[in-house]
């Protein structure tokens, strides 16, 4: 039989090096995961350069890559893609900014550029959408919230360009910046005192707004200015329909995966309790895999809580999240006609707290599958697989040709 | 010692999936080969990707990849190649096309995609040469056939383009098509006006035809009429010696695969009995790939057989004709001075009877070889190889190196 759906489960940074904590092994190595076992067991394993040997991916660049579309063509920076994510729909040509609020005191300085995490901003992204007037500019905007203290800004208009800084100090206790045009064009100029003019109208909304004066009196920091950065031009994407000729959808609580996924016309799916993190709902987000795949060829699920221990340098945390994914996803061992391919989009060591260039280790489950003798999924195990080593370009194309809707290029 | 000569063993779709008749194991696993296992044991293997990962390749592609030449620069399509395959010399701006021999009824529909799988057409392509006349377009042709029911067309003249439809409609009971420019460029419709007035010459020469008047005598289907397809621009190929600085010849059955070597200035040889079939002349070819050595630096030999039974499903047959080639080969493992590389073009899983991206197996064997712990040749146990995972492109090179005729890049 010949398997008929492809699901991506991608562990976002799952991998790992030895780690001290761990008598060093990996988090990977040390969790007991029978499940991730069993498919490396029962499928074909190998190791994989997202993009490239030594290129450390971040997410973005990663699943652009795994989905087949080369960053160096592609990615034209984070702020067009979380954009999408917020769910701003993008057109090529459109400036896009991760935005986030923060808080600036009397003083003129930022003391926390988070806003003390602050959840719930949509009363304030809406004044913000309903009162600032950029049409001198000739410029319409869309400012969405995000997650958390999140937010996403996209520019629509003529003559904009996309290289220009953030007003970031990336530091507390002192002022925001000025955002210049960084390659000083007319366009980048012209983006530049858009941006600024914007950011000085938020600034008097956010201040006067009734929520702000509401965190004043419970003496929580105000959401009284925004930070924007990621610059980027959105580009063009064939769609993903287009270029491989199926459907699919893409299940994140990540909102840059997700706007990955809109912005190539994957149809997002929204999930009650997925957070992105250690405490996300994973058993809600695999049952929602399963439903999908009755109606789409092709399913991505991005599970991002092993990123986050990673960037925390958290081994243990780590290995005890795999554990938990272990259990989540023991409902997929017994799909029917579907390939499954589990893999991350990158390492994100514990020692180093970030992601790294580290190949990820890799299954491919299924029918038609040609297995090997590897039995655990490690980074250590899956190097002796029957995949080799492969680049991440290479998975949707396999994924393919195993349901049998490869092309055949020649006769 | 250093080996001088290099024999390049096609063992064309012998790669394949676990197959359900099989208990789960490919035919390669299945056969009992022991002079392939000879060849893996003594020298390095590995699994390798003709063109890329994830790409199904036509056989046609394939071997331009494993000869060096990048498909997605030289391959134009089938055709010029099939008529290099009959023996046509294809300059380049010739346009190209593969033919069947067919039967038309007096009511217009296609009977028979191949006249009863003709045989001995020569009479009917000399005809065919001699009498048809193509000068008011200012075009000249060839024709020739082929093996069997197949021919091939080969179109010279100014204006002419290669963008254009079959008039084969794919199955029987319907009429042929018209032959149309896809792109509606004027070159495109001169080609398209040729070819049609191609077809009604040929078919008015055809159904005088004694051959056929004697056909239709003994109720076999005529060969009243020719499809084309698999149009084509002859390309720029560098000549295999220019290229490398070594000559070769090639062996093969398949007219493509010949038509591919000639292409690239690869000296042909004639086998007596040999089909591309399960009945083909394997010693034959084996002693005359031996013979070839003795003159020519390199040798390519394809052996087709296994294709064909994984085109039609039979995993048994397969097996059985693995074990056919194996006992050919025998006298191989006694060669001397020479690199013998082992793999096949692409996989032919006999579960989809087409062509997979799966990689193929792959052996390197001769003097300077670093042997590796496989001893056994086939999907599951190469990938283990010395060789890791290779692309097709890397093939020629290698065996290059290993007789010392690479140049050094740098100093």
């Amino acid at each position: 039989m010949t398997a008929r759906k492809i699901l991506f489960l991608v562990l976002d940074g799952i991998s790992d090096r030895p780690c001290p904590e761990l008598e060093g092994k990996t988090p990977l190595q040390s969790a007991k995961k029978p499940n991730l076992d069993t498919f490396a067991r029962e499928g074909i394993c190998g190791i994989m350069d997202t993009i490239a040997p030594g290129i450390r991916p971040g997410s973005d660049t990663a699943h652009l890559a795994l989905l087949g579309y080369d960053p160096n063509r592609f990615y034209t920076g984070r702020g067009p893609l979380e954009c999408e994510g917020t769910g701003i729909k993008m057109h090529p040509g459109m400036i896009g900014f991760r935005c986030n609020f923060a808080t600036l005191l009397h003083d003129g300085n930022i003391s926390d550029r988070r806003a003390g995490r602050i959840h719930d901003t949509i009363a304030l992204s809406e004044a913000i959408q309903r009162q600032i007037d950029l049409s001198k500019f000739g410029v319409e905007f869309t400012f969405r919230s995000g997650a958390g203290h999140r937010a996403a800004l996209a520019l629509k208009g003529k003559g904009l360009g996309h290289c220009v800084s953030s007003n970031d100090p990336k530091k507390e206790g002192v002022p925001p910046l000025a955002i210049n045009a960084v390659k000083q064009t007319k366009k980048d100029k012209k983006t530049a005192a858009v941006c600024n003019e914007f950011i000085k109208q938020a600034n008097a909304i956010l201040s006067e707004h009734p929520l702000n004066k509401e965190r004043q009196r419970k003496r929580l920091p105000q959401a009284n200015t925004v930070l924007l950065r990621g610059a980027g031009e959105m580009g063009v994407f064939e769609p993903f329909s287009q270029k491989y000729g199926i459907n699919g959808s893409v299940i994140s609580a990540a909102s840059l995966i997700a706007g990955i996924g809109t912005a190539l016309g994957l149809k997002r799916v929204h999930v009650d309790g997925i957070t992105g993190s250690q405490d996300s709902n994973l058993f809600g987000k695999i049952l929602a895999a399963q439903n999908e795949l009755r109606s789409q060829d092709f399913v991505l699920v991005n599970i991002k809580g092993a990123d986050e221990s990673g960037h925390d340098g958290l081994a243990k945390q780590k290995t005890a999240f795999i554990e938990k994914i272990d259990a989540a996803i023991a409902p997929l061992r017994s799909l029917q006609e579907c390939i499954i391919v589990i893999c991350a989009d990158h390492s994100t060591p514990c020692t180093i707290k970030d992601h790294s260039a580290d190949p990820v280790p890799v299954i491919i489950w299924g029918d038609g599958v040609r297995t090997d003798d590897v039995v655990r999924f490690d980074e250590i195990s899956c190097p002796k697989g029957g995949l080799n080593r492969i680049p991440g370009s290479s998975l949707v194309p396999t994924a393919l040709d195993l349901i049998n809707r490869a092309h055949k290029y020649g006769a």
